[in-house]
């Protein structure tokens, strides 16, 4: 088992992958954080119609003849509204984003314009077009605004919304089986004894997978009983789209993951380059992917973001989801190894810290930390060096 | 009404704002974006024992005499099993996570280890303490571990977890009032008529609220008539703790929420040097905070990210959001103005694009970028200039 680089796991993690999921419709309200399905291509207009961007007085250039020629206001005309055609050598009383009436070809904003109600007289009058929003400013119909496997936000459901769609193709929410491996675990809330340990991976992975918006099929802690262990794998490929797993699958005699995997499929035990981070599994359980991540907390928090993550986004069918690192100046001193360390880091006015506690174990520097250092192998950073940081928003 | 900064007009929000919910008991899993209402301190160390880790051999370093002194194998330690004190002059068979025995001081990783079950023969041996993960490494009792006002990330519910706590005491969701105004408005999925648009600003803002962790009490579409509009806001201000309405706050005649709110409490109207953005109200309704965005979707979008974002924050009682600019590489040229400009952009490898038609009616511009540039108040931007730039992600 020769150690393999992580950019060399992550290829070959996503190397056969492909959506795993089925489209669904689903609602506007409901669809943040789903994945665009199919394009969204403008069925109208945006705005629709010509409509004007001030609060003023809508006319037709050639009939202003000056400040001292009172125009009589022939139509008032407010959002949502439909005008009339301007009669010839009137203006029109127009509101902010009221259609423009046919005729009129600019807007005076009310600030520059003195009014008795009956006629109105403008000091000065822009060129055609002004204070206009023309149709089609924003979108134009046919347009494709957003592609298919975009990750919706707020701002799209707007653009959506805009469009008049009230709902939209999404791929299905990707069912990730989530399992806990270990007989020193216990759940939070229960009474601990001497050599057993707070179960704490399930939480942060149960809350990444679902931030993520994966459905988590919960299978708790199920010890490590092999017998056990194969009936929940096979449950766990019928339900779920993919399997994680932490713990259970370094070398050692106490982890049955490996052996029951393998009977039930496939294998492949990887030494990745990272710190920290290794061992690393990967295989297939009765056809559903099978990702085993370390039972370190540390491992496999650093393990699911770097080398899982981009799989699984490609298994939910949301196509770019690159992490490009920030560059900051490190505050510290760091000697490089052979293996790609995530040095948890926190960003301050005039770079970034690192937690002095870089232990696999330590999960608290992550809660400490707002995002990592990525050093790469051999690499070593000197205090005033740039380094590669990726803030730990940039994986959400 | 003269012209405020977007610093004052932040300042003036939060002068007087003070956490506006109750505090509530959440369930570990359910907390994911919640706020702590209290600090979390840890009732146990962690690990809680000293702990093996490597899959080895337990040992006293005195006992070992050198390679060709084997030692018995006293005892099997595994994870979640309770170790009986070391025998003097014999190893204990462990595993990684496993306690170690009373009496051993150092772990021997089993790749350094001969054994035929009964007796193990090792190489090498470290000094007292290699391969064990010390009691409280991580955390120590009594430490607080995060504090009161965060908003809980994945990793900080594993952390959580990691303490054996199954719940804890998070602010109640902020619940915030929508409103939208516009006799235009018409609902996705509706037929559209001439004259009217969309209702894009309810549907960004509402997933922007939820996203953000608070209830939103939807009021949907109030129209123009003041006579509703004021028996909507009343009843905004008993069923939420703050109320958000986009529209009618400009100072055009059909613009009532003015009115119907100075009726009901006080109303200040500002004009924030924001572009896009003006104008932005702010007062009380019957006790409740009021916030009156602009109607256009990427003026709302703006000052509710920019100016909003803080004083909901404060009220929600989340301690820490301030945000801090990135320092990236403009590829366009932009003139200065006299108000602070949020430009649209779009990240690349070499820096930062920005959408060429930045229009406070073209949602699509937010939708296109994932971040905007913060243009100061007569800064001209120059194509290779470094300029401050906000990540939507940021916002989040």
């Amino acid at each position: 088992m020769s150690m393999i680089s992580v950019a060399e796991a992550i290829a070959r993690l996503r190397k056969d992958s492909s959506v795993r999921v089925a489209v669904e419709a689903c609602e506007l309200k409901a669809c943040a954080g789903r994945v665009l399905a199919t394009d969204i291509v403008a069925g109208i207009n945006v705005p629709p119609a010509d409509n004007s961007a001030m609060d003023g007085y809508a006319l037709r250039r050639e009939d202003w003849k000056g400040a001292d020629r009172p125009l009589d206001v022939s139509q008032r005309i407010t959002a949502g509204s439909p005008p009339a055609p301007l009669k010839q050598g009137t203006a029109a009383r127009i509101f902010t984003g009221a259609e423009i009436p046919e005729g009129a070809d600019l807007v005076v904003m009310q600030e520059n314009c003195k009014t008795d109600g009956r006629s109105v007289r403008m000091e000065k009058v822009g060129p055609p077009g002004a204070n206009i929003r023309p149709k089609g400013q924003d979108i134009k119909r046919g347009a494709v605004v957003l592609k298919a496997g975009r990750r919706i936000r707020p701002q799209d459901i707007g653009l959506i919304a805009s469009l008049g769609f009230a709902e939209v193709d999404v791929w299905q929410r990707l069912k990730v089986a989530l399992v806990s491996t270990g007989s020193e675990l216990v759940e939070p809330g229960e009474q601990i004894k001497p050599g057993q340990i707070y179960n704490s991976n399930h939480y942060m992975l149960d809350t990444l997978l679902r931030n993520w918006g994966f459905e988590v099929v919960d299978f708790g802690i199920t010890g490590d009983d092999p017998q056990i262990l194969g009936e929940v794998m096979a449950k766990a490929s019928r339900k779920a789209d993919a399997i994680v797993t932490t713990g259970g699958v370094s070398v050692g005699e106490e982890d049955h993951v490996k052996a029951v995997v393998e009977s039930l499929g496939r294998l492949d035990l990887w030494r990745v380059a990272i710190k920290p981070g290794k061992p690393f599994a990967f295989g297939d359980v009765m056809g559903s992917p099978f990702i085993g991540l370390p039972g370190n907390p540390v491992s496999a928090w650093v393990t699911i973001l770097v080398i899982a993550r981009p799989f699984l986004f490609d298994c939910q069918g949301i196509s770019h989801h690159e992490i490009v690192p920030l560059r900051q100046t490190a505050l510290f001193d760091q000697k490089g190894c052979s293996r790609e360390v995530y040095l948890r880091v926190r960003s301050g006015k005039d770079g970034v810290e690192v937690f002095p506690q870089q232990s696999s174990g330590a999960l608290y520097s992550t809660a400490w930390g707002d995002g990592m250092v990525v050093q790469h192998p051999d690499q070593d950073i000197n205090h005033g060096d740039t380094v590669d940081v990726i803030p730990f928003v940039l994986f959400n």
